[in-house]
């Protein structure tokens, strides 16, 4: 199998696979126990926690470990304070945990404002500029955009909805981003700071929000008080501590790790120039995710060829594995004309992933595209 | 070690460890990309669910995953239909996941109002009765006390529910029931459910909602749509097919389970009566979980039981691991005399204890009661 679609979701390390069976068939105590057992959990938890706030290089605060990143997500959105008719603003890039939870605020009567996407997929500036007034109490802008990688500067965008907003809580969904790029929330000036484990090869199930000192969150989840009473739950000893695991590893190898990624994208993208120039290369490759290439076909559609390539065991996506069973609200932002519209294909790598598999998956398009090219488009 | 806290959290099943490492990295898959990888892994999750309605002798409905058995407990709290100044009745005995989220929406401003229970732990159907009324939108009684053991009669309650306030949702918080007893929930008469992995030797971070065929729940987390709109989140598939394997082997053997932990507990009464005569026994047991065994002891404080035992390598609870930080509003409530209101310890037990291990722990609790039970007594 050659699996590029490592946005969606990663294959767990196996170095993570003792430490799961270890909490739960071992040390598999319940934290908020009294006696020593538990505390020890408890310490193995805090350990993570600080492991993690250590690789964000955050400023003094929390981090919450919750059940995804979604749920971080609508932490933000639904657990910030906001007053009546407060503006919301949301890039119209984002995630569906974001997007969609903003919808719900716009229900509930706030004044939900949109931020417009370049085509590469990252947010146009003056367009967030145009939106910030005194009356914002919350903006959500994803650090890296899961649909084609692009880097949205968080640190010029902090600075600009502060100068402009001061009200304003600082929110960035880093779930593309943590573990792919150097984040430093100190520089990057956000409040709050989602990530998810497995995204960097650790378990489905686990994701955290960062919370910067001061910050008021109100719990989505109400309870026997764990994590400080932000999110109650008996914690999930084993994903956390995996998490750890795949955190720990991720930055012991960084730089090869990104490396390899890169290179990869770099001779995807050298490989389509040469074979299939009619493709257009999305991705902002110069300022991009290390393992994200999004690509529009010409005169194919993306699910098409993602069943041909399917058929060989190459894995791909066509953006957000989250909405991809509805028709994508993204690909309509990106301005392409009508023959690449519904031609796009997302590969998303990891350092498990090798330049000869690059190879097979673009002879395998060359041939998917002579063969199904013309009749398939709709 | 000798375990007897499996009220609070369980050892996971060996069996678990290979649907664990096979979920994670083997069939890995996002459930939500569109190859047929991931249709796979989402018939799985499927076929968890039908396996988990079944168990639950569930009538038409859908069961819907979330990330704690907390999680399920606040989206009935906060997603159910209410009206303004609704009534919504929970008993006092309610785990912290319904207790604070009832104190939460009263803060909103609803009614909310709370059913006394009896000395057992059970509630009080007089107090429920008293309680009922035209307005009220929502009721929530747990199924089996954390604390006690002691069950509701479900079916009782449902019923009087239905005749006294027609409008009303009920749910009961099933956590320490499921797996435990036999469960129908169409006899049971209740429109929401709640069930939890690590209770039964599945492992942390898995829980489920099951909500009748036509009652309005409103998600808790917006996002990508999973779990029918739900609960969004990518699926912590590992875990959700964990949760399969532990209860189709809690099944398999439920009755041989059922005894052992039984006369685990009819031992310990035996023991108890015998060798520390002034022991009150909370747990009601003409009907109880076959699991829990509460017991007051005479003039020594539970916490200091506890942690004198601990040194023994021997683990019990005094209440709710969740709240057991906090001091306990439940031992409040057990209108216990003077010198056993301290004294309350919950021994809860798997199949996996045995007769030999209360001898010693009674044992040890009757030095430890010649000890220190008199000078610790505060």
């Amino acid at each position: 199998m050659i699996y590029f679609d490592n946005a969606a979701t990663t294959k767990m390390y196996a170095e993570c696979e003792e430490v799961l069976r270890h909490f739960c068939t071992e040390e598999y105590f319940n934290p908020s126990a009294l006696y020593a057992n538990s505390t020890k959990v408890t310490n193995e938890i805090n350990r993570v926690r600080e492991e993690l706030l250590n690789t964000l290089h955050a400023p003094q605060g929390e981090l919450i470990f919750t059940g995804s990143g979604t749920e971080a997500d609508n932490m933000v959105m639904f657990g910030t304070k906001k007053w009546k008719n407060a503006r919301i603003i949301v890039s119209e890039g984002e995630h569906d945990a974001i997007y969609n939870s903003a919808l719900e605020l716009k229900q509930q009567g706030y004044d939900v404002q949109f931020v417009s996407i370049t085509k590469s997929g990252a947010v146009d500036i003056e367009s967030l500029k145009s939106l910030l007034n005194e009356n914002v109490a919350l903006v959500s802008i994803m650090h890296i955009s899961n649909e084609t990688g692009a880097i949205n500067d968080l640190q010029k965008i902090s600075k600009l909805i502060r100068a402009n907003s001061p009200k304003a809580i600082i929110h960035s969904d880093g779930v593309q981003a943590f573990g792919k790029i150097d984040i430093n929330l100190r520089a990057l000036g956000v409040d709050l700071y989602t990530i998810s484990g497995h995204k960097i090869h650790a378990p489905k199930g686990v994701g955290a929000l960062f919370i910067k000192k001061g910050v008021f969150v109100r719990p989505l989840i109400f309870g026997g008080g764990q994590e400080k009473g932000y999110r109650s739950s008996t914690e999930n000893v084993a994903g956390i501590c995996a998490f750890g695991v795949a955190n720990a590893m991720g930055q012991s190898k960084f730089a090869t790790n990104y490396s390899t990624k890169r290179e990869i994208v770099e001779y995807l993208v050298a490989k389509l120039r040469e074979n299939i120039p009619s493709a257009q290369i999305i991705t902002p490759l110069e300022n991009c995710a290390p393992n994200i290439l999004t690509v529009a076909f010409e005169n194919i559609r993306g699910e098409v060829l993602l069943h041909i390539l399917e058929k060989d065991n190459i894995l791909v996506g066509i953006g957000s594995a989250c909405s991809s069973h509805k028709e994508s609200r993204f690909k309509k932002l990106l301005a392409l004309d009508d023959r690449h519209r519904d031609g796009i294909v997302r590969f998303s790598f990891s350092q498990f992933n090798t330049i000869e598999e690059v190879d097979i998956v673009v002879e395998k398009i060359v041939s998917a595209l002579n063969e199904f090219g013309n009749f398939v488009r709709v």
